[in-house]
């Protein structure tokens, strides 16, 4: 069912672009390993479930610069000084390198990459900004369904959030992120078909508004749709629902969309089950979150499924998380030499690394490490496997239901508090990483004070 | 520049396609008047600025239904009973009504439509979703530009944003966004190519760290971009502005993205100039938004340019407006047939609008009146006008740089403790538009208790 959206290669930051020129004009050809990681979690997040690979997957794989993009370069003051070659390099540029990666639907924190990229430093340099905008945005679109799929409690939810979703395109990928997360389903259709995830949707209030008499709305829509849910709160909610059983009709669902849902859902559950109506279900909207609806149904609403829009598609708590790209190793002359950064606030560790997940004897997770790729805690479950070679996949991508399923698995085994508690997951980073850090932090210190070194000693 | 995106009809909401069904089936096939507009401002808000229009126009003018739309419609079991006819309309769909708008790059508040369809119910309703996320996405992005913007006090923004928005295409709009409301220009290339908005963008970390050697790194990359601007926190700020000095680069600038940023801008200020660097810039980005660079420039921040990411990309501290697209009239018959909307929280007022602004001498703006679209206030300026009839653009939309420098001009009339005050601006509702609330709620009271009337019957 997916299907492969054409992604312009100008999707990038300049800086990338004008990197690659100098790497290229400097003949600075080596391979080099990006990891893609968030730093911190925003307070308001607990875990954040890996999500987007298949997207950056099917970027890299076909990414391609086109004839007029080249030509938009090349007007660019900016070029002036860069020789044509690079831009015949740009019009044969393929990815060739290798990626690692969580798969998709897995929990992560802070600190812990869950896409690795190694290849030739000009190629990981250019992807970095789409890589970073498609997976960070997934992510935390999938972090935020997760919690509210929870605090649903096992009733449905349908992410409703396209109108409010950050532009047209992505509605799209928010339904997909939260899908993964276990939502059931999403009204944007789009979604439905270029991912195959279950559409939903039935009628909106200009439709009552549109006949003025809401009987003869209900009863027009009714006997279209007699699996459609009718939205009741256009002008009074319970007299709505008297008027729908006054008329006879049956209704798989009723959607309340404004007003008290507690009180207006126990009013509605019992006049429906008073007139034998009780297999229609209740269905809310309106303004809904994680915490509204754990309250909601901590205090008896009676309410079958949810439709959730804003808070996300937009993730509104938290809408955007610290996603970085960090060079952390060169390859250089036959061996690997580190690099790390050490500015304020903003220290990265060196090295390509695992994370290692420590399970109790019921599959709990306990907590993470990070550590050397290199290394080995027998035991630990390494989380990191490699999807990509020479710049094709080496693994099928598992399809989406697929993807929810291992994901609904996964998250079974976070601590309770990680949801909407403020419980912090342990993560480590290994020994060896720590004192890897101290040397290269040691070396660079040392090389930058002393004369001007060549190319990447290290 | 412009050039027009191909979208799929099928970004939408099923239910508008369900909805367009049963207005179909049941022959409704009258105009309708949709108004769009956002309830309330958020709390951090005091305008909007309205953007987005020029890409809701080419979505209508180019909206159709590729067979393959069609065919996943028709195997929807929401769609079972619908006849093939429906699918028939949607094969030569096209959109034919009438739109008026605000401007690009006009302040709007809340209540105040700032874009109105009239066409043919179906056509209106199927466009609903894609017109909500368009504009107020942009709309969202340029409000809070024009914040960061004015918090500058002239010194140069550029939007540094698209690898925390949300997706990849997000990032294009948001740049968009971002130059409307002032900035200077982004750092996405796509956004530079789709809609000629200067680019800027020099180099990362990475391109420091490939090298060890921070001066040799310096030195490759000043050579081949001798208007670039290097980036200094790598490992130690002032120690890197040393190097540039002691090793004889002129860069047009360089850029602190980490740190004290006061105290950092200061000394390298002084560094630089006691080395007759006087014309090197002093650019600073890293996580920054309009209450950081008040303060910074209150303090006496030696700073020139600012780059602005993630604040403006995803206007973290409101991401999300309550955009909503009301049925407003039908035109039943030869005549108007008001509606309205009487949901407790959500009332909407009924019959086709327009905003007026009333200015004072200077010409600043003194407050608004949104007022039926028949009535008129001597002095006072219509905001909306007829932007599009029969589904075409009936009147020039006015290039990128010309929307800026009117909205600058527009922003300037804003009270000034609109930005980053509590300030609400005045904005009333005319008489003659409550008195036809309270007919129109009396009449669709009187009818909603009274028998099944006929379609439309207002």
């Amino acid at each position: 069912m997916s299907e492969i959206e054409h992604h312009s290669a100008l999707l990038t930051d300049l800086y990338e672009l004008t990197m690659a020129a100098a790497y290229f004009e400097n003949k600075l050809l080596a391979n080099a390993t990006f990891e893609l990681f968030v730093r911190s979690l925003p307070a308001e997040r607990g875990f954040l479930l890996a999500a987007g690979l298949e997207q950056a997957l099917d970027y890299l794989e076909n990414l391609r610069f086109e004839d007029d993009d080249i030509a938009y370069l090349r007007q660019q003051t900016a070029f002036q000084n860069i020789s044509s070659e690079f831009f015949d390099y740009l019009r044969n540029f393929r990815f060739t390198g290798e990626v690692w990666a969580m798969p998709e639907g897995t929990p992560v924190f802070g600190e812990e990459p869950f896409l690795r990229v190694t290849a030739p430093i000009m190629e990981a340099q250019i992807v970095e900004t789409f890589l970073l905008s498609m997976l960070t945005f997934q992510t935390m679109i999938a972090s935020k369904a997760a919690r509210v799929v929870k605090a649903a409690q096992g009733r449905r939810i349908i992410e409703f959030g396209s109108r409010r979703a950050h532009g047209p395109d992505a509605g799209v990928l928010a339904a997909r992120a939260a899908y993964i997360a276990g939502c059931a389903g999403t009204s944007n259709v789009e979604a439905g078909r270029r991912y195959g995830i279950p559409i939903f949707g039935t009628l909106a209030h200009s439709f009552i508004m549109a006949y003025v008499d809401e009987t003869e709305a209900f009863r027009k829509f009714h006997q279209l749709f007699p699996r459609g849910v009718l939205l009741v709160d256009t002008y009074d909610t319970l007299a709505a629902v008297d008027r729908i059983i006054k008329n006879g009709l049956h209704p798989s669902g009723i959607r309340l969309d404004s007003g008290d849902l507690l009180e207006l859902s126990r009013q509605a559950r019992k006049r429906l089950d008073e007139a034998g109506l009780t297999e229609t279900k209740i269905f809310a909207s309106g303004d809904l979150d994680e915490y509204v609806i754990r309250d909601l149904l901590a205090r008896g609403a009676q309410i079958d499924a949810f439709g959730v829009g804003t808070a996300l598609a937009t993730s509104k708590d938290a809408p955007a998380l610290g996603g970085v790209y960090k060079l952390v190793d060169l390859e250089l002359d036959g061996h690997i030499s580190y690099r790390a950064k050490f500015s304020e606030e903003k220290l990265t560790y060196p090295g390509r690394k695992q994370v290692f997940r420590s399970h109790d004897s019921s599959g709990a997770f306990r907590g993470d490490t990070v550590a050397c790729e290199t290394e080995g805690f027998p035991g630990d479950e390494p989380l990191l496997s490699c999807v990509m070679q020479n710049g094709k996949r080496v693994c099928p991508i598992p399809d989406l239901p697929s993807i929810q399923q291992y994901a609904r698995q996964q998250l079974e085994r976070i601590p309770e508090g990680c949801f909407l508690g403020r419980e912090r997951y342990n993560v480590n980073f290994s020994q060896r990483l720590q004192d890897l850090l101290m040397v290269v932090r040691g070396r660079i210190k040392h090389q930058s004070e002393g004369k001007p070194g060549s190319q990447g000693v290290a």
